[in-house]
């Protein structure tokens, strides 16, 4: 059976989403990031990184959202959730979920986590990471925008991995200073994927 | 045919190194980013990026390098590049490879590409990134070495994207301030890697 390790607010969503999309036999762990969970010495030895998420599966523990997602859809073929059957059609879904990754989320990452690339004592470096986030995170969701998100779903009429993935990381954009006005059909797709049950049913457990 | 969008002493010297490897038919274009071709009005209906690389393939342009490994290798099932045919081999080959793109090639950014997340005018905060790179880069690499590096090859015995990948960062390594004493096997990876004809074809072509 899979294992998720999550915590609220954070990328594990996406994870969470399409295990319930997919009807996935899966439990998770919820991991405490207020009490440092993530790097007492029983979590390092499921993920050494101490970062969620985690997923636990009969074969070892796979970490990277973009793996993880890919490796569900692959799990559950008949859903087709990856498009994999058609190699570019997959090699878009992981450059737009690679996108996220590396573009959106690590802009988001400066707002909260700079001290990964400053020295966490030096004020007048991390407040001039958070002032740029409005900027650079804006700047990728009108990218996501203009460019990448077809409709009515990223990747057009089929229901993908990226979905929940954008959905996830669209969580974040008015704490980090996005003006909605700009993205408007990424705040039309954020709301019509609040309405599926999958969406639903993951957030209630996380934040019950 | 394929199209690749390359520049030197990049990391898209990883999706060259796999079309050696698969023997694909493809052809190259050199942008030179001193001349800041990247963000030409050419170039940006490439890529509206400004990055490379890119990939021309007969159905439209890919982007990111993990999903542009992955998409060569599925293009070329018989090497099995990517160990797709198992779900959980091909979400550890994955895993790999977004956390060269997310985690290592990001601290790496920050060497000098800082202006993405602080304000190009801030020189303090700028020399803060700076400074921080040989101790983010060098401890992703030192993630590499101690748990992900199966050895001979990132996934053991058999070669993946993940290799080219793998060999592509480790090119800066020592630009980095990274201590190669500290990571033999990645070191000993590297020199393997530049032994092969794929490597030797790919970089004589870029440097030419």
């Amino acid at each position: 059976m899979l294992k998720l390790y999550y915590a609220a607010h954070t990328c594990s969503l996406a994870t969470h989403i399409v295990l319930e999309d997919v009807g996935a036999d899966y439990s998770t762990v919820r991991i405490d990031f207020a009490s440092a969970q993530q790097r007492s010495a029983e979590y390092l030895k499921i993920n050494p990184k101490a970062r969620v998420p985690a997923l636990m599966t009969d074969r070892g523990i796979l970490t990277e959202t973009p793996a993880m997602l890919a490796f569900v859809a692959q799990s559950f073929p008949k859903l087709n959730l990856a498009l994999m059957d058609d190699a570019f059609a997959f090699a878009e879904v992981q450059a737009f979920n690679s996108y996220l990754c590396s573009h959106l989320h690590i802009a988001h990452a400066h707002r909260m986590r700079g001290h990964r690339w400053v020295d966490a004592a030096d004020a007048h470096s991390i407040a001039a990471m958070q002032r740029k986030v409005p900027e650079s995170v804006g700047g990728a969701f009108e990218h996501i925008e203009k460019e990448l998100l077809k409709g009515p779903w990223v990747m057009g009429e089929r229901y993908t991995i990226c979905d929940a993935y954008l959905f996830t990381l669209a969580q974040w954009l008015e704490a980090d200073g996005v003006v909605p006005a700009r993205i408007p059909k990424v705040i039309d797709h954020r709301r019509r994927m609040s309405e599926r049950a999958s969406v639903r049913n993951a957030i209630a457990e996380e934040l019950a």
